[in-house]
């Protein structure tokens, strides 16, 4: 099992933040959805979250409350071409972002800063749209 | 860390499913709280819930759906007399059981079905307290 902390961030207006995830790697490589990351071994979940934005997107978090679990099945793609089946447990929180520009990792190929209304433009992965439609962001 | 589910049940009336923890074991030893127990390897957290349920109250789960998260540090006292601090993870769910009769394991010394506007009577854990207040079901 893997264990994924999942900042679902939002900005004043109350539009969300979707990452593009890099074609080559990853459980849907190419597609639109939420950032975040494994929780590593002796981490807690708010040290995990707020190391995994740093990380993915080179902002800091200002603040993050739980919103949500789930879990899933998934097949990971691996930057080697290889496939990992992998039981995945995502915590996702809430989160609000410090000041500053993104500057993101080998992980995601882009962002955007969405409108609830605009979530059906975008190419979004299943879990992410199936997400959106538990939280009433997406029909 | 530990993860742990945790089993919030209602009733048809909507009542809510209190246990009494044994007073020799446990993180909160004597006092009201919700059942549940640890995922354990190679477990999904549907399984984890099933059994746990089944383990702890002698009853099957009829369904159940993710609720909310949360996690805490605490002090388990085990059977042996000694204290472990555990960072812990908890996942609940509300769920609902299949009609039969409650067969309490060793973790548990009594059952109460407890009506929202009665849960201010119970001696109940700080962080039972604090979920039932997070879910807005106790002041």
């Amino acid at each position: 099992m893997r264990l994924v902390v999942v900042p679902v961030v939002r900005d004043e207006p109350g539009r969300v933040l979707l990452c593009r995830m890099s074609s080559d790697r990853g459980v849907f490589p190419g597609q639109w959805g939420l950032p975040g990351g494994g929780v590593e071994p002796g981490e807690t979940l708010d040290q995990a979250l707020r190391r995994e934005t740093l990380e993915e997107l080179g902002v800091e978090l200002e603040d993050a409350r739980p919103l949500l679990f789930r879990d899933a099945t998934l097949d990971k793609l691996l930057p080697n071409g290889s496939h990992q089946r992998l039981y995945m447990v995502f915590l996702l929180y809430e989160c609000r972002l410090r000041p500053g520009a993104f500057a993101l990792n080998a992980e995601l190929s882009a962002t955007a800063w969405a409108r609830l209304d605009e979530l059906a433009g975008f190419d979004l992965n299943p879990l992410t749209r199936e997400t959106f439609r538990l939280l009433g962001w997406h029909s």
